[in-house]
Protein backbone atom coordinates (compact mmCIF):
# COMPACT_ATOMS: atom_id res chain seq x y z
CA UNK A 1 0.00 0.00 0.00
CA UNK A 2 1.73 3.27 -0.94
CA UNK A 3 1.13 6.68 -1.94
CA UNK A 4 2.75 9.77 -3.42
CA UNK A 5 3.63 10.99 0.15
CA UNK A 6 4.37 7.67 1.60
CA UNK A 7 6.69 7.24 -2.01
CA UNK A 8 8.63 10.90 -1.08
CA UNK A 9 9.14 9.46 2.69
CA UNK A 10 11.24 6.37 1.20
CA UNK A 11 13.37 9.01 -1.04
CA UNK A 12 14.85 10.16 2.34
CA UNK A 13 18.41 10.17 2.48
CA UNK A 14 20.62 12.61 4.80
CA UNK A 15 22.75 14.46 2.51
CA UNK A 16 25.98 16.31 3.34
CA UNK A 17 27.33 17.17 0.08
CA UNK A 18 25.75 20.69 -1.67
CA UNK A 19 25.44 21.73 -4.99
CA UNK A 20 26.51 25.65 -4.55
CA UNK A 21 23.64 27.00 -5.48
CA UNK A 22 21.88 29.29 -2.76
CA UNK A 23 18.14 28.25 -1.80
CA UNK A 24 15.63 31.25 -2.28
CA UNK A 25 14.61 32.72 1.02
CA UNK A 26 10.70 32.28 0.03
CA UNK A 27 11.87 28.25 -0.23
CA UNK A 28 12.39 28.17 2.90
CA UNK A 29 9.31 30.22 4.28
CA UNK A 30 7.39 27.52 2.22
CA UNK A 31 8.42 24.43 3.83
CA UNK A 32 8.93 26.04 7.45
CA UNK A 33 4.83 27.34 6.26
CA UNK A 34 3.95 23.54 5.52
CA UNK A 35 5.62 22.52 9.18
CA UNK A 36 3.16 24.61 10.58
CA UNK A 37 0.20 23.24 9.31
CA UNK A 38 1.50 19.72 11.28
CA UNK A 39 -0.37 19.18 15.12
CA UNK A 40 1.18 21.37 17.89
CA UNK A 41 0.30 21.15 21.28
CA UNK A 42 -3.10 22.91 22.23
CA UNK A 43 -1.99 24.99 18.89
CA UNK A 44 0.51 27.23 20.88
CA UNK A 45 3.29 26.65 18.41
CA UNK A 46 6.36 26.09 20.86
CA UNK A 47 8.86 26.66 18.40
CA UNK A 48 11.15 28.87 16.62
CA UNK A 49 13.59 27.97 13.77
CA UNK A 50 16.60 30.80 13.17
CA UNK A 51 17.66 30.44 9.39
CA UNK A 52 21.39 31.39 9.16
CA UNK A 53 22.61 32.21 5.32
CA UNK A 54 25.64 34.34 6.40
CA UNK A 55 29.14 32.87 5.71
CA UNK A 56 30.98 33.43 8.92
CA UNK A 57 28.06 32.89 11.01
CA UNK A 58 27.91 29.54 9.46
CA UNK A 59 31.59 29.13 9.33
CA UNK A 60 31.27 29.93 12.89
CA UNK A 61 28.32 27.17 13.22
CA UNK A 62 30.13 24.52 11.88
CA UNK A 63 33.22 25.25 14.37
CA UNK A 64 30.55 25.12 17.02
CA UNK A 65 29.16 21.86 15.98
CA UNK A 66 32.15 19.18 15.66
CA UNK A 67 33.87 21.04 12.42
CA UNK A 68 31.31 19.38 9.63
CA UNK A 69 32.23 20.71 6.28
CA UNK A 70 28.77 20.37 5.41
CA UNK A 71 27.82 23.57 7.31
CA UNK A 72 29.95 25.81 5.52
CA UNK A 73 29.12 23.99 2.00
CA UNK A 74 25.40 23.97 2.68
CA UNK A 75 23.57 27.56 1.59
CA UNK A 76 21.19 27.30 4.40
CA UNK A 77 22.12 26.15 8.30
CA UNK A 78 18.79 26.25 10.33
CA UNK A 79 18.32 26.01 13.80
CA UNK A 80 15.33 24.21 14.67
CA UNK A 81 14.12 25.58 18.58
CA UNK A 82 11.71 25.08 21.34
CA UNK A 83 10.36 28.27 22.18
CA UNK A 84 8.39 29.35 25.31
CA UNK A 85 10.11 32.76 24.87
CA UNK A 86 6.87 33.62 22.58
CA UNK A 87 4.62 32.45 25.21
CA UNK A 88 6.21 34.76 28.09
CA UNK A 89 5.56 37.82 25.83
CA UNK A 90 1.90 36.62 25.34
CA UNK A 91 1.67 36.18 29.02
CA UNK A 92 3.28 39.85 29.51
CA UNK A 93 0.85 41.08 27.57
CA UNK A 94 -2.31 39.00 28.82
CA UNK A 95 -0.85 39.74 32.60
CA UNK A 96 -0.17 36.10 33.14
CA UNK A 97 2.96 34.58 34.50
CA UNK A 98 4.27 31.50 32.68
CA UNK A 99 4.67 28.17 34.82
CA UNK A 100 7.97 26.76 33.39
CA UNK A 101 9.90 24.78 36.25
CA UNK A 102 8.60 21.07 35.20
CA UNK A 103 10.19 19.13 32.69
CA UNK A 104 7.00 18.80 31.02
CA UNK A 105 7.17 22.73 29.65
CA UNK A 106 10.54 21.64 27.68
CA UNK A 107 9.30 18.27 26.99
CA UNK A 108 6.27 19.55 25.16
CA UNK A 109 8.23 22.13 23.40
CA UNK A 110 10.89 19.68 22.29
CA UNK A 111 7.92 17.78 20.68
CA UNK A 112 6.27 20.83 18.85
CA UNK A 113 9.48 21.90 17.12
CA UNK A 114 10.87 18.27 16.16
CA UNK A 115 7.25 18.05 14.94
CA UNK A 116 7.65 21.00 12.88
CA UNK A 117 10.61 20.76 11.73
CA UNK A 118 10.28 16.59 10.57
CA UNK A 119 6.99 17.84 8.44
CA UNK A 120 9.12 20.94 6.86
CA UNK A 121 12.09 18.63 6.06
CA UNK A 122 9.37 16.02 3.98
CA UNK A 123 8.43 19.72 2.06
CA UNK A 124 12.03 20.30 1.50
CA UNK A 125 12.79 16.99 0.09
CA UNK A 126 9.39 16.87 -1.85
CA UNK A 127 10.96 19.80 -3.45
CA UNK A 128 14.34 18.72 -4.63
CA UNK A 129 15.99 19.84 -1.60
CA UNK A 130 18.26 17.86 0.86
CA UNK A 131 19.84 17.95 4.22
CA UNK A 132 20.77 16.48 7.91
CA UNK A 133 19.89 17.19 11.07
CA UNK A 134 22.73 18.62 13.32
CA UNK A 135 22.63 17.08 16.95
CA UNK A 136 26.05 18.42 17.40
CA UNK A 137 24.12 21.85 17.47
CA UNK A 138 24.21 20.70 21.37
CA UNK A 139 28.01 20.44 21.77
CA UNK A 140 28.20 23.91 22.36
CA UNK A 141 24.92 25.09 23.87
CA UNK A 142 25.88 28.02 25.01
CA UNK A 143 27.72 29.41 22.47
CA UNK A 144 25.07 29.00 19.76
CA UNK A 145 22.48 30.48 21.84
CA UNK A 146 24.64 33.77 21.73
CA UNK A 147 25.69 32.96 17.75
CA UNK A 148 21.74 33.45 17.37
CA UNK A 149 21.03 35.57 19.90
CA UNK A 150 19.05 33.43 21.20
CA UNK A 151 16.17 34.83 24.05
CA UNK A 152 15.55 32.92 27.84
CA UNK A 153 13.06 30.11 27.25
CA UNK A 154 14.24 28.91 23.86
CA UNK A 155 16.70 26.09 22.94
CA UNK A 156 18.20 24.78 19.99
CA UNK A 157 16.92 21.21 19.77
CA UNK A 158 18.77 20.27 16.45
CA UNK A 159 20.47 21.62 13.99
CA UNK A 160 20.37 21.14 9.96
CA UNK A 161 22.23 21.76 6.79
CA UNK A 162 19.81 22.58 3.51
CA UNK A 163 20.75 23.06 -0.12
CA UNK A 164 20.68 21.34 -2.92
CA UNK A 165 22.36 17.55 -3.10
CA UNK A 166 25.15 17.29 -4.97
CA UNK A 167 25.13 13.58 -4.41
CA UNK A 168 22.99 10.68 -3.66
CA UNK A 169 24.21 8.74 -0.60
CA UNK A 170 23.16 5.44 -0.32
CA UNK A 171 20.05 4.80 2.27
CA UNK A 172 20.64 2.57 5.35
CA UNK A 173 18.30 -0.49 6.04
CA UNK A 174 16.37 0.28 9.28
CA UNK A 175 15.50 -2.46 12.04
CA UNK A 176 12.39 -4.77 11.32
CA UNK A 177 9.32 -3.11 11.84
CA UNK A 178 8.29 -6.00 14.22
CA UNK A 179 11.76 -4.41 16.96
CA UNK A 180 10.03 -1.26 16.68
CA UNK A 181 6.44 -2.05 16.49
CA UNK A 182 4.71 -3.98 19.66
CA UNK A 183 0.80 -5.06 19.83
CA UNK A 184 -0.61 -4.11 22.94
CA UNK A 185 2.10 -3.95 25.42
CA UNK A 186 6.00 -4.15 25.00
CA UNK A 187 7.73 -6.96 23.93
CA UNK A 188 11.43 -7.12 24.59
CA UNK A 189 12.29 -10.44 23.29
CA UNK A 190 14.23 -8.69 20.06
CA UNK A 191 17.54 -10.62 20.30
CA UNK A 192 17.50 -12.42 16.86
CA UNK A 193 15.80 -9.45 14.97
CA UNK A 194 19.16 -7.31 16.05
CA UNK A 195 21.67 -9.82 15.46
CA UNK A 196 20.10 -10.10 11.95
CA UNK A 197 20.10 -6.57 11.55
CA UNK A 198 23.43 -5.86 12.72
CA UNK A 199 24.04 -8.87 10.10
CA UNK A 200 22.61 -6.41 7.15
CA UNK A 201 24.19 -3.76 8.34
CA UNK A 202 27.77 -5.18 8.18
CA UNK A 203 26.59 -6.34 4.78
CA UNK A 204 26.18 -2.62 3.56
CA UNK A 205 29.77 -2.02 4.23
CA UNK A 206 28.71 1.61 6.33
CA UNK A 207 31.71 0.00 9.00
CA UNK A 208 34.03 -0.60 6.62
CA UNK A 209 35.10 -4.02 6.93
CA UNK A 210 36.33 -3.37 10.73
CA UNK A 211 36.32 -5.90 13.37
CA UNK A 212 36.57 -6.49 16.90
CA UNK A 213 37.25 -8.99 19.27
CA UNK A 214 34.28 -11.18 20.28
CA UNK A 215 33.28 -10.53 23.74
CA UNK A 216 33.90 -12.93 26.20
CA UNK A 217 35.97 -15.41 23.68
CA UNK A 218 39.69 -14.15 23.79
CA UNK A 219 41.80 -14.36 20.46
CA UNK A 220 38.08 -14.38 18.60
CA UNK A 221 37.45 -11.38 16.56
CA UNK A 222 34.22 -10.73 14.37
CA UNK A 223 32.74 -7.68 12.26
CA UNK A 224 32.27 -4.49 13.60
CA UNK A 225 28.67 -4.15 13.54
CA UNK A 226 25.29 -1.99 14.53
CA UNK A 227 25.09 -3.46 17.72
CA UNK A 228 29.36 -2.31 18.60
CA UNK A 229 28.93 0.85 16.76
CA UNK A 230 25.52 1.75 19.09
CA UNK A 231 27.02 0.04 22.39
CA UNK A 232 30.25 2.27 21.73
CA UNK A 233 28.15 5.38 21.18
CA UNK A 234 25.99 5.37 23.76
CA UNK A 235 28.81 4.52 26.63
CA UNK A 236 29.84 7.37 26.82
CA UNK A 237 28.27 9.84 28.37
CA UNK A 238 27.76 12.95 26.13
CA UNK A 239 26.76 17.08 26.08
CA UNK A 240 26.62 16.64 29.72
CA UNK A 241 26.15 20.49 30.24
CA UNK A 242 22.88 20.46 29.18
CA UNK A 243 20.97 20.83 32.28
CA UNK A 244 22.99 23.82 33.38
CA UNK A 245 22.04 25.69 29.99
CA UNK A 246 19.04 24.55 29.93
CA UNK A 247 18.76 26.18 33.55
CA UNK A 248 20.24 29.27 32.55
CA UNK A 249 17.57 29.50 29.27
CA UNK A 250 14.67 29.28 32.09
CA UNK A 251 14.19 25.31 31.77
CA UNK A 252 14.15 23.99 35.21
CA UNK A 253 13.56 20.37 34.51
CA UNK A 254 12.06 19.55 38.09
CA UNK B 1 5.15 25.92 -4.65
CA UNK B 2 3.57 22.93 -4.20
CA UNK B 3 4.48 19.13 -4.22
CA UNK B 4 2.02 16.25 -3.78
CA UNK B 5 3.52 15.75 -0.16
CA UNK B 6 3.11 19.51 0.09
CA UNK B 7 -0.48 19.17 -0.80
CA UNK B 8 -1.04 16.13 1.65
CA UNK B 9 0.90 18.04 4.70
CA UNK B 10 -1.88 20.76 4.56
CA UNK B 11 -4.81 18.72 4.60
CA UNK B 12 -3.67 18.06 7.73
CA UNK B 13 -6.14 18.27 10.92
CA UNK B 14 -6.42 16.98 13.92
CA UNK B 15 -9.10 14.08 14.00
CA UNK B 16 -11.38 12.81 16.92
CA UNK B 17 -14.39 11.31 15.58
CA UNK B 18 -13.84 7.91 14.05
CA UNK B 19 -15.92 5.60 11.61
CA UNK B 20 -16.27 2.11 13.48
CA UNK B 21 -13.85 0.57 10.66
CA UNK B 22 -11.41 -1.29 12.31
CA UNK B 23 -7.57 -0.46 10.97
CA UNK B 24 -5.51 -3.88 10.07
CA UNK B 25 -2.33 -4.41 11.02
CA UNK B 26 -0.89 -4.49 7.95
CA UNK B 27 -1.76 -0.18 7.77
CA UNK B 28 -0.31 0.32 10.92
CA UNK B 29 3.07 -1.86 10.07
CA UNK B 30 2.79 0.24 6.88
CA UNK B 31 3.04 3.58 8.74
CA UNK B 32 5.31 2.93 11.33
CA UNK B 33 7.68 1.22 8.99
CA UNK B 34 7.62 4.49 6.77
CA UNK B 35 8.09 6.52 10.05
CA UNK B 36 11.55 4.36 10.36
CA UNK B 37 12.60 6.00 6.60
CA UNK B 38 12.98 9.08 8.52
CA UNK B 39 16.44 10.37 9.86
CA UNK B 40 17.33 8.89 13.42
CA UNK B 41 20.19 10.25 15.14
CA UNK B 42 23.69 8.41 14.83
CA UNK B 43 21.38 5.48 12.97
CA UNK B 44 20.25 4.35 17.00
CA UNK B 45 16.84 4.29 16.42
CA UNK B 46 15.56 5.00 20.18
CA UNK B 47 11.88 4.41 19.70
CA UNK B 48 9.45 2.15 20.24
CA UNK B 49 5.43 2.26 19.28
CA UNK B 50 2.69 0.23 21.16
CA UNK B 51 -0.40 -0.33 19.44
CA UNK B 52 -3.48 -1.16 21.73
CA UNK B 53 -6.53 -2.49 20.13
CA UNK B 54 -7.91 -4.37 22.87
CA UNK B 55 -11.27 -2.60 23.53
CA UNK B 56 -10.61 -2.88 27.44
CA UNK B 57 -7.04 -1.43 27.30
CA UNK B 58 -8.35 0.91 25.52
CA UNK B 59 -11.13 2.08 27.82
CA UNK B 60 -8.29 2.06 30.52
CA UNK B 61 -6.27 4.27 28.72
CA UNK B 62 -9.33 6.74 28.03
CA UNK B 63 -9.51 7.22 31.97
CA UNK B 64 -5.46 7.45 32.47
CA UNK B 65 -6.05 10.59 29.33
CA UNK B 66 -8.77 12.97 30.53
CA UNK B 67 -11.51 10.47 29.95
CA UNK B 68 -11.06 11.18 26.21
CA UNK B 69 -13.93 9.81 24.26
CA UNK B 70 -12.18 9.36 21.08
CA UNK B 71 -9.86 7.25 22.12
CA UNK B 72 -12.64 4.25 23.05
CA UNK B 73 -13.90 5.38 19.67
CA UNK B 74 -10.66 5.04 17.49
CA UNK B 75 -10.16 1.45 16.63
CA UNK B 76 -6.25 1.65 17.47
CA UNK B 77 -4.12 3.81 20.13
CA UNK B 78 -0.61 4.04 19.45
CA UNK B 79 1.98 4.89 22.69
CA UNK B 80 4.97 6.67 21.46
CA UNK B 81 8.05 5.91 23.07
CA UNK B 82 11.38 7.01 23.75
CA UNK B 83 12.89 3.85 23.77
CA UNK B 84 16.51 3.57 24.97
CA UNK B 85 16.06 -0.19 26.53
CA UNK B 86 16.98 -1.77 23.42
CA UNK B 87 19.90 -0.15 23.20
CA UNK B 88 20.65 -1.51 27.05
CA UNK B 89 19.97 -5.08 25.51
CA UNK B 90 22.62 -4.22 22.80
CA UNK B 91 25.29 -3.05 25.28
CA UNK B 92 24.50 -6.53 27.49
CA UNK B 93 25.02 -8.11 23.91
CA UNK B 94 28.66 -6.16 23.52
CA UNK B 95 29.44 -6.05 27.63
CA UNK B 96 29.01 -2.28 27.27
CA UNK B 97 27.26 0.06 29.89
CA UNK B 98 25.15 2.58 28.65
CA UNK B 99 25.54 6.02 29.84
CA UNK B 100 22.08 7.26 30.75
CA UNK B 101 22.07 10.07 33.42
CA UNK B 102 22.14 13.07 31.21
CA UNK B 103 19.34 15.26 29.62
CA UNK B 104 20.92 14.41 26.29
CA UNK B 105 20.41 10.82 26.38
CA UNK B 106 16.63 11.28 26.99
CA UNK B 107 16.53 14.49 24.31
CA UNK B 108 17.83 13.13 21.32
CA UNK B 109 15.27 9.68 22.29
CA UNK B 110 12.51 11.98 22.59
CA UNK B 111 13.27 13.77 19.16
CA UNK B 112 14.10 10.68 17.24
CA UNK B 113 10.48 9.22 18.33
CA UNK B 114 8.72 12.59 17.26
CA UNK B 115 10.57 12.45 13.90
CA UNK B 116 9.23 8.54 13.89
CA UNK B 117 5.65 9.69 14.60
CA UNK B 118 5.24 12.77 12.48
CA UNK B 119 5.99 11.14 9.30
CA UNK B 120 3.95 7.91 10.63
CA UNK B 121 1.33 10.43 10.78
CA UNK B 122 1.85 12.02 7.01
CA UNK B 123 1.86 8.03 5.93
CA UNK B 124 -0.99 7.68 7.73
CA UNK B 125 -2.92 10.82 6.57
CA UNK B 126 -2.25 9.72 2.77
CA UNK B 127 -3.97 6.58 3.36
CA UNK B 128 -7.24 8.43 4.44
CA UNK B 129 -6.66 7.77 8.18
CA UNK B 130 -6.39 10.31 11.10
CA UNK B 131 -5.81 10.83 14.48
CA UNK B 132 -5.00 13.20 17.16
CA UNK B 133 -1.59 13.12 19.14
CA UNK B 134 -2.42 12.77 23.08
CA UNK B 135 -0.21 14.65 25.13
CA UNK B 136 -2.39 13.57 27.82
CA UNK B 137 -0.58 10.04 28.14
CA UNK B 138 1.66 12.05 30.29
CA UNK B 139 -1.28 12.85 32.66
CA UNK B 140 -0.54 9.32 35.09
CA UNK B 141 2.61 8.06 32.91
CA UNK B 142 3.10 5.35 35.85
CA UNK B 143 0.27 4.12 35.31
CA UNK B 144 0.19 4.18 31.27
CA UNK B 145 3.67 2.54 31.85
CA UNK B 146 2.73 -0.34 33.94
CA UNK B 147 -0.72 -1.14 31.41
CA UNK B 148 1.41 -1.15 28.58
CA UNK B 149 4.53 -3.08 30.29
CA UNK B 150 6.97 -0.55 28.53
CA UNK B 151 10.30 -1.61 30.77
CA UNK B 152 12.95 1.06 32.17
CA UNK B 153 14.77 3.56 29.84
CA UNK B 154 11.34 3.85 27.47
CA UNK B 155 8.83 6.68 28.52
CA UNK B 156 5.72 7.27 26.58
CA UNK B 157 6.43 10.30 25.16
CA UNK B 158 2.92 10.94 23.15
CA UNK B 159 -0.16 8.81 22.87
CA UNK B 160 -1.92 8.99 19.59
CA UNK B 161 -5.47 7.68 18.31
CA UNK B 162 -5.87 6.57 14.71
CA UNK B 163 -9.00 5.27 12.72
CA UNK B 164 -11.13 6.41 9.75
CA UNK B 165 -12.47 10.34 9.72
CA UNK B 166 -15.99 10.47 11.21
CA UNK B 167 -16.18 14.17 10.15
CA UNK B 168 -13.66 16.71 8.94
CA UNK B 169 -12.47 19.45 11.28
CA UNK B 170 -11.89 22.75 10.17
CA UNK B 171 -8.09 23.76 10.45
CA UNK B 172 -7.10 26.26 12.80
CA UNK B 173 -4.96 29.24 11.46
CA UNK B 174 -1.04 29.39 12.33
CA UNK B 175 1.03 32.12 13.05
CA UNK B 176 2.20 33.74 10.36
CA UNK B 177 5.71 32.26 9.37
CA UNK B 178 7.12 35.27 9.87
CA UNK B 179 6.60 35.13 13.66
CA UNK B 180 8.01 31.58 13.29
CA UNK B 181 11.18 32.14 11.19
CA UNK B 182 13.68 34.17 11.99
CA UNK B 183 16.39 35.11 9.35
CA UNK B 184 20.17 35.28 10.84
CA UNK B 185 19.16 36.07 14.37
CA UNK B 186 16.29 35.55 16.75
CA UNK B 187 13.96 38.48 16.62
CA UNK B 188 11.75 39.08 19.38
CA UNK B 189 9.61 41.52 17.92
CA UNK B 190 6.37 39.67 16.88
CA UNK B 191 3.61 42.26 19.07
CA UNK B 192 1.99 43.04 16.23
CA UNK B 193 1.85 39.57 14.68
CA UNK B 194 0.37 38.06 17.69
CA UNK B 195 -1.89 40.68 18.12
CA UNK B 196 -3.57 40.40 14.42
CA UNK B 197 -3.19 36.32 14.89
CA UNK B 198 -5.37 36.71 17.84
CA UNK B 199 -7.73 38.65 16.21
CA UNK B 200 -7.81 36.18 13.16
CA UNK B 201 -8.28 33.39 15.74
CA UNK B 202 -11.27 34.97 17.45
CA UNK B 203 -13.01 35.40 14.07
CA UNK B 204 -12.60 31.06 13.79
CA UNK B 205 -15.14 31.00 16.36
CA UNK B 206 -13.06 28.21 18.40
CA UNK B 207 -13.38 30.27 21.27
CA UNK B 208 -17.26 30.86 20.88
CA UNK B 209 -17.88 34.28 21.68
CA UNK B 210 -16.30 34.07 24.67
CA UNK B 211 -15.48 37.67 26.92
CA UNK B 212 -12.69 38.48 29.16
CA UNK B 213 -11.79 41.90 31.14
CA UNK B 214 -9.08 43.38 29.52
CA UNK B 215 -5.96 43.53 31.64
CA UNK B 216 -5.26 47.17 33.45
CA UNK B 217 -8.56 48.32 32.16
CA UNK B 218 -10.96 47.91 35.32
CA UNK B 219 -14.58 47.41 33.70
CA UNK B 220 -13.68 46.96 30.12
CA UNK B 221 -14.24 43.73 28.63
CA UNK B 222 -12.63 41.95 25.14
CA UNK B 223 -12.84 38.97 23.22
CA UNK B 224 -11.53 35.76 24.35
CA UNK B 225 -8.65 34.85 21.68
CA UNK B 226 -5.56 33.14 21.30
CA UNK B 227 -3.67 34.92 23.41
CA UNK B 228 -6.00 34.78 26.38
CA UNK B 229 -6.23 30.82 25.79
CA UNK B 230 -2.31 30.29 25.80
CA UNK B 231 -1.49 32.26 28.75
CA UNK B 232 -4.18 30.90 30.71
CA UNK B 233 -2.62 27.47 29.59
CA UNK B 234 0.64 27.84 30.48
CA UNK B 235 0.32 29.80 33.43
CA UNK B 236 -0.82 26.38 35.21
CA UNK B 237 2.41 24.05 35.89
CA UNK B 238 1.35 21.01 34.30
CA UNK B 239 2.44 17.08 34.98
CA UNK B 240 4.91 18.36 37.53
CA UNK B 241 5.58 14.29 38.44
CA UNK B 242 7.26 13.77 34.96
CA UNK B 243 10.57 14.35 36.29
CA UNK B 244 9.95 11.47 39.43
CA UNK B 245 8.50 9.29 36.64
CA UNK B 246 11.72 9.79 34.20
CA UNK B 247 14.06 8.98 36.74
CA UNK B 248 11.79 5.66 38.11
CA UNK B 249 12.23 4.91 34.02
CA UNK B 250 16.32 5.37 34.55
CA UNK B 251 16.27 9.01 33.12
CA UNK B 252 18.31 10.92 35.74
CA UNK B 253 18.40 14.29 33.72
CA UNK B 254 21.54 15.11 35.56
Amino acid sequence: MTTPTIEQIYRHVSVRRFAPDPVPPELVETIVAAGQRSATSSNLQMYSVVAVTDPARRARLAELCGDQAQITEAPVFLAWCADRSRLDRVCRHRRYTQAVDHVEAFLVATVDVAILMQTATLAAESLGLGGCYIGAIRNHPAEVIELLGLPRLTFPVAGMTLGRPAVEPTRKPRLPTAAVLHWETYDDRDEEALVEYDRVMVETGVYRGRQVPVPGLEGEIEDYGWMEHSARRVSQPSRTELREVLRRQGFELA
